[in-house]
C-alpha cells in the first residue's frame, strides 16, 4: 500500500518565528519528515511519495533521510520525491484523481504518529477513514478509492472532508489518535514534542537549546536557553 | 467498575474570561460534565464519584444531571456527589490510598470522551493506563491497584505519572486519544466542540452565539454573535 506526505521546507513553519530561526524552522521541518517516514518505514505501507511543495535543497538529500532510516528499520519501503509547486489541494487533488489503488496521506508535521496507528488506519475497511487534526484540521485520511474523493485541506477540512464523504455516499470512520492529531505549527506545540516524543524532532529541538520549563503557577512552556 | 470524576464549578475556566461570562463559563463547565457522565452512563461502568473541589450549587441538582442524562441511557449506573474542596491531588490520593478495586478517574472537562474509548481503558491489563491531554497533562487514568499509586495533577503530570509507573515497578500503557486529549480550557479549544461535539456543551454554546468562523486567511476561531 502506497503513502502520500506532503512536505514544505522552504518557509516551514512561520509561526515559530518568534522561538526559532528560519534555518531552524526548516531543519525541524525535515526532522519532523524523518520521524513520520520512521513510522511509515515500521508501519505495513511498502511505497511512500513525498510530494515537495515548495523548492527543497534535499530532494537529493531524501537518500540521506533513507539512510538516517535505513539504520532504524529493515525496510522494504521504497521512497521517491516529487516536486510539485502548487498548493497543497491541486497537487493532491490531481494524484488521487488517477489513483486506483487505496492510498494514505500522512502531513509531514506529525511526528509522534506511531506505525501501530497507521497499521490500524489502513486495516479500515470503510472507503474513507479520516484522522482528525487540531482546530478542524485533518492530519490523516486513508482512501480506499482516491480516485472516487475530493481533498479539500485548510479551513474546517474536516467538517468539508466529512461532508464529501456524505455527499458521495461513501462509508467511514473517524480515527482517533492524539499523536496524530498533534501537528507542530506554534510555540506551545513544541511541549508536546518534548514530552511524547524519542524520536529525530525531539533530538534536534534539544540540541538547539530548547527545553521544557514549569513556571511558578505550574504552567508548562517551551523555553530557549542558549 | 468505579469512575472518580473532579470537578469544579466555582470559577471554572477562568481562562475562557476574555470571551464567557463568569455565569457563561460555569455554565459551560456543567455541560461539559454532564457530556462526561453521558459516555460513563453508556459505558461498562458501573459507579460514578463526582468529587466537587469547590462550592456547588448544584449538588442537589446532581439529581438533574442525572435525569438529563436518564432520557438518553437506559442506565444501571449509580452516581453520587462528594464534597471536598482541598486541591485536586490531596483529594484525590486520599481516595485511592483506600480503594482496593480498579477505578479510573477521568476529567470533568474532557467533553469529546467517548464510551467506547473508555471501555478500551479500563479492558486494559496493565496495573497502570495513561491517557495524555494536551501540553503533558493527564486527562484519564486507570489504576488496577489505585491503592499503589500516587497522583500529581499539574505541571508535567503526564511525565511525573510515568516516573512513579517506573519507580514502583508497575506495568503501564499510553492510551492514545485525541478526544479525551481535548480539555477545553483556552478559547481556541472551543474549535473542538464546535466540529466535534454533538453533546450538552456544543449544544450550549450555540444557544450562546458561540459559531466557527474561517477568516481570510483560513484560520479558523470561535466567534461570538450576540
Amino acid at each position: 500500500m502506497k503513502a502520500i506526505v506532503p512536505f514544505k521546507k522552504e518557509g516551514a513553519k512561520s509561526r515559530l518565528g518568534q522561538f526559532l530561526s528560519k534555518d531552524e524552522r526548516e531543519e525541524l521541518a525535515e526532522n519532523m519528515l524523518k520521524d513520520v517516514l520512521v513510522a511509515l518505514f515500521e508501519s505495513e505501507i511498502e511505497e511512500v511519495e513525498i510530494i515537495s511543495t515548495g523548492a527543497w535543497d534535499g530532494i537529493p538529500k531524501a537518500a540521506q533521510v533513507g539512510g538516517a532510516l535505513d539504520s532504524k528499520s529493515n525496510s522494504r519501503l521504497k521512497a521517491t520525491v516529487i516536486e510539485d509547486k502548487r498548493g497543497l489541494n491541486e497537487a493532491l487533488n490531481e494524484v488521487i484523481a488517477k489513483e486506483k489503488e487505496p492510498l494514505l496521506i500522512l502531513m509531514a508535521d506529525v511526528p509522534l504518529t506511531t506505525s501501530k496507528s497507521i497499521n490500524e488506519i489502513i486495516e479500515h475497511e470503510e472507503d474513507v477513514v479520516i484522522v482528525p487534526g487540531r482546530k478542524g484540521g485533518t492530519n490523516a485520511l486513508f482512501l480506499r478509492r482516491p480516485y472516487d474523493f475530493f481533498l479539500s485541506y485548510y479551513g474546517v477540512s474536516f467538517s468539508d472532508h466529512i461532508e464529501t464523504v456524505k455527499r458521495r455516499n461513501l462509508s467511514h470512520a473517524v480515527y482517533d489518535s492524539f499523536f496524530i492529531s498533534t501537528d507542530i505549527d506554534e510555540v506551545e506545540d513544541l511541549i508536546e514534542l518534548l514530552v511524547h516524543c524519542s524520536g529525530f524532532s525531539a533530538e534536534y529541538l534539544r540540541s538547539i537549546g530548547i527545553s521544557l520549563h514549569v513556571d511558578k503557577n505550574l504552567k508548562t512552556r517551551a523555553r530557549v536557553c542558549r
